[in-house]
């Protein structure tokens, strides 16, 4: 029974695994989208998202087979509830990548982005890369330290958008109101995928100390 | 056993009765602070947002206590990971209210919302108070019906929020980009609030049925 206690804990965490890398590339897709104004990498990422979607229904089946057929309880119940948690927040993050993605299709063939906001852009874009492939190493191999990290990153991010929302408020901010909403919203869609991948983060944590955390 | 868990049951969605009371209240007075440049409002919504969390994590605890002593199997089970869902749903339409509390109290005491926008959001207000209700309404007496409501209260919000993107992008917009940004963010605050309600009716559609919707 133990054994195959086991044997499915890491099935889950190989299907969390696959979500993660899902939405890590469905946000790199979207960037190159908006950057580029790039209409096909963009339907891709909303095509995409179907998976990404599907494999969220997969792990709540899965964690609803382990629970029905091995009665977990203690450290064990609560590895497979925070299963469930953290593909809420990348299921969440997969759509904030199909946010990003549809803004730049809303704008095509004109660039959602003006040029002089694409370099926080492309940093904010960076980030969230390293946190969507940190989740990824921590899910595949928990780890404390690993998913302490995603904090870090967080504050780079929410600095990041700070930056950013001081051009867009600037006094000689010469785009008007549509393109500054847009920068706003696409700043956000970046901010709240960092968000969801220091809960997911915070979830690991919770799962080897069992200590809630934040 | 049988009976102890139907109490458990009863138990649990009276949490999450009091949960959606609580977000339901929370946007509320979020709207009130909005409206009114209440700052003692908006800082009683942040502060209460606390008791909202603090609820999440009850349901969380109870929903692990029942799996752990009464091994629930097919639709106990679904029941018991749809209350899972829910709260995460509902904590979320907390956080969104706090948001709006918070963006009123970033512009005061000037209103974050300029005179000719607060129609709309009177209006966005009404439908989110309108599916907090039947949102609690269903949780304490599970209706299809009473949960397909929400998709119809779900449509209102979506077009008053258009009619607010076409005020804010109006050739004529006197307010410049701040307020433009301040007015799409919150209206998107209260668009997921209802997304997040419809999610949860979802969620109760699920239980009642057997089959996922959407």
């Amino acid at each position: 029974m133990r054994e195959e206690f086991q044997a499915e804990l890491t099935e889950l965490s190989r299907l969390l695994v696959t979500m993660a890398e899902g939405v890590r590339a469905a946000m790199r897709k979207a960037t190159s989208a908006l950057l580029k104004a790039d209409r096909d990498a963009a339907e891709l990422v909303v095509e995409r998202d179907v998976e990404i979607n599907h494999l969220y229904r997969q792990v709540e089946q899965k964690v609803c087979d382990i629970i029905a057929r091995q009665a977990p309880v203690a450290s064990d119940l609560r590895a497979v509830v925070a299963a469930l948690h953290i593909s809420a927040d990348l299921e969440r993050m997969g759509d904030l990548a199909e946010h990003v993605a549809k803004t730049s299709l809303r704008r095509h063939p004109s660039p959602a982005v003006p040029a002089e906001l694409r370099p926080v852009f492309k940093q904010m874009s960076e980030v969230a890369d390293r946190m969507a492939e940190k989740i990824t190493g921590v899910l595949a191999e928990p780890s404390v330290e690993g998913a302490k990290e995603l904090e870090t990153e967080d504050d780079i991010m929410d600095d990041l958008e700070r930056a950013l929302f001081k051009v867009l408020l600037s006094d000689d901010w010469p785009y008007g109101a549509e393109t500054a909403i847009d920068g706003a919203l696409l700043g956000r869609f970046y901010e709240r995928y960092a968000d969801h991948a220091v809960n997911s983060g915070q979830q690991v944590i919770y799962l080897i100390t069992g200590e809630p955390v934040g």
